[in-house]
């Protein structure tokens, strides 16, 4: 399993609660895709969101955000953490 | 204390020990602003690093990085997180 971090634009005014529903969103179905969302941090002055996640492949984390109904092509492998 | 998230580009093929040095250099010197990092992320095939941290203010936290020699102008206050 490698670990991701995922870039989300746009989510300006996003409140706590909406945040907490599309992580939820992403709970449910992740294991489908043997994927994890372990930490969702979000500016919502700026609009910007970053998921961590564990799992198989980019195409993976990618997908289980598709099928949760937020989208993102901006993601990093993160080989290297400390 | 707020929570950032700050981001650095050009990171290319930087290996586990530089990114433990340049994050060493930080912590040496954080107390002095009052900001703490907790964790940095390196995906060095895209060059990208996102950094996570507490303090004050942005600008306390950008001037960490900058003074340990490293600095970056991409940060966001994470007031929302799960």
């Amino acid at each position: 399993m490698a670990t991701f971090m995922d870039v989300h634009s746009g989510f300006v005014g996003v409140t706590a609660e909406e945040l907490a529903a599309a992580h939820a969103a992403d709970l449910q179905i992740e294991a489908e895709e043997s994927v994890h969302f372990e930490k969702a941090w979000l500016d919502p002055e700026s609009g910007k969101a970053f998921c961590l996640s564990t799992g198989p492949s980019k195409e993976a984390v990618m997908h289980v955000h598709e099928r949760a109904g937020h989208p993102t092509a901006e993601i990093y492998e993160l080989s290297i953490q400390i």
